[in-house]
């Protein structure tokens, strides 16, 4: 009888969340994550050199419905390490666990989809992980009001808008960007209620209607800057809600203020947690009885 | 030899803090705090019926510049406790400890500069203590940059604007309320940086410059909405901050959405805190290691 343990990648996977970052290690998954590993906490990758992680961890927290910060690495460096350290029950690594990466210089988009940042990543990286509002499509769709784009299996509809962000340090011009899911107008309420309490995962839309397009500056939501176009059926409106896609809108908007490789998710694929929707909002509870 | 206690109201107040809320509960001092009990964190108020209160303290947390959430009633109709409890070291009642009070009614202002709210509190009502911005106004004197309002010993310049807020339940069509203060131009940076650490006191600048001040829709800065106005000389530029007032002009635009009377400060006039900065920091800093 062999008591030699199996070898590492033939021990299965703990929980899908586990298993589809290890699909994306090896870039057997490298498409969009909407609608995989239901129930798991998803997240948004913005990566900075060490210099500008303090005005950048401070714009997460002023503006924190596009950026609600999650996580950030737990120290310079770290790719496999997070705090809180809540999020992974299992391993992983920030640099080949998402499908795809976006690399930035100096403001400009250098790289995209790649399927891993083991050539970029340095030793004065540091990671943030946002929340995602792939995370509340569940709820939406246990009740009875599924997003477009999964039910047409393709990525959400993603826009840059005029909206300004509340400066941080180095991070002065940034605007909010925003996903958007049409909805039929008596529906909008109820899509509010729904989304609400997934405060961390950017909460209740910040703006519906075609009046409110025009507020955040979208002159055309059926060209989206990121993510793929879905159909306004008549008696819909587009409903809007911050994206974690807005750091790499800040990033584009520091230019070259920043110096080095900005590291980030393709919009549309991201991180998968091993935390789960209820054990998150236990802790979010306890947490904010102390406000 | 006399054993007896001295009267209560003959005890010397703990603090420069506890004597001010003392001065205004008898109606001594009714002017705005702005230089008052320096070093002690100052707080703007807004007491809303139990019915609104979850979705305020949304708004709070989603629009954190303009809205940091200090404290919040410990229970439902209680003016005299908050949780968290470690802002106050002495006793303190929120109906009669400011130098002056609004009341609104389906959002209009239907009393103003009443020195206590004893007539208008009910056991339904909840009180939220807001950051200030005055909190911030020692380092800047202690740097050589006095805000001019401190130096005139007038009221600091408030504006509405015409940035939305993100939404949050009842509160949907709410803007900024912004402070000013007039620097100059070579100095913007340096204000920048001795506010940014005071984030729960509305943190770094929102905007600066006359091409900031039309961002906000702000079309002359010698007419504020609120406070005083003060004189901005040549070489210098308006910078403005977010500004606890807001959820005032939140209430406004909810109009009679909401039933009930909604109580507030006189802006300017504000909560003083037992709590000093330094015992604040060390507080904050200790909780943000946990993020």
């Amino acid at each position: 009888m062999s008591t030699q343990l199996p070898h590492p990648t033939l021990v299965a996977p703990a929980n899908p969340a586990h298993a589809l970052r290890l699909a994306a290690r090896t870039a057997t998954h490298t498409s969009p994550t909407a609608g995989y590993a239901p129930g798991h906490i998803q997240a948004n990758l913005l990566v900075l050199p060490s210099a500008y992680a303090n005005d950048f961890r401070l714009l997460c927290l002023r503006n924190p419905v596009p950026c609600p910060l999650l996580a950030i690495s737990a120290s310079t460096g770290s790719a496999t390490s997070v705090t809180p350290n809540h999020l992974f029950s299992t391993p992983f690594d920030i640099r080949t666990d998402i499908p795809r990466y976006n690399i930035y210089n100096a403001g400009k988009l250098v790289e995209s989809s790649i399927t891993d940042l083991k050539s970029h990543w340095t030793n004065d990286h540091v990671a943030f992980l946002i929340g995602c509002s792939f995370s509340f499509e569940g709820a939406l769709e246990a009740a009875g009001l599924p997003p477009r784009h999964v039910v047409k299996k393709c990525n959400v509809s993603m826009y840059k808008t005029t909206l300004p962000l509340c400066p941080a340090g180095v991070f002065t011009d940034g605007t909010f960007v925003v996903s958007m899911r049409p909805y039929k107008k008596e529906d909008v309420e109820r899509v509010r209620d729904i989304t609400r309490p997934f405060r961390e995962m950017h909460g209740e839309p910040i703006a519906w209607g075609w009046e409110g397009a025009k507020r955040l500056g979208i002159e055309d939501v059926s060209k989206p800057d990121f993510g793929d176009a879905v159909e306004v059926r008549d008696g819909e409106v587009p409903v809007f809600w911050g994206c974690g896609v807005t750091p790499q809108a800040v990033v584009m908007a520091a230019g070259d203020k920043i110096k080095g490789n900005v590291l980030a998710h393709e919009p549309g694929h991201m991180m998968i947690l091993d935390v789960r929707e209820e054990e998150w909002f236990g802790r979010t509870a306890k947490r904010e009885g102390r406000l």
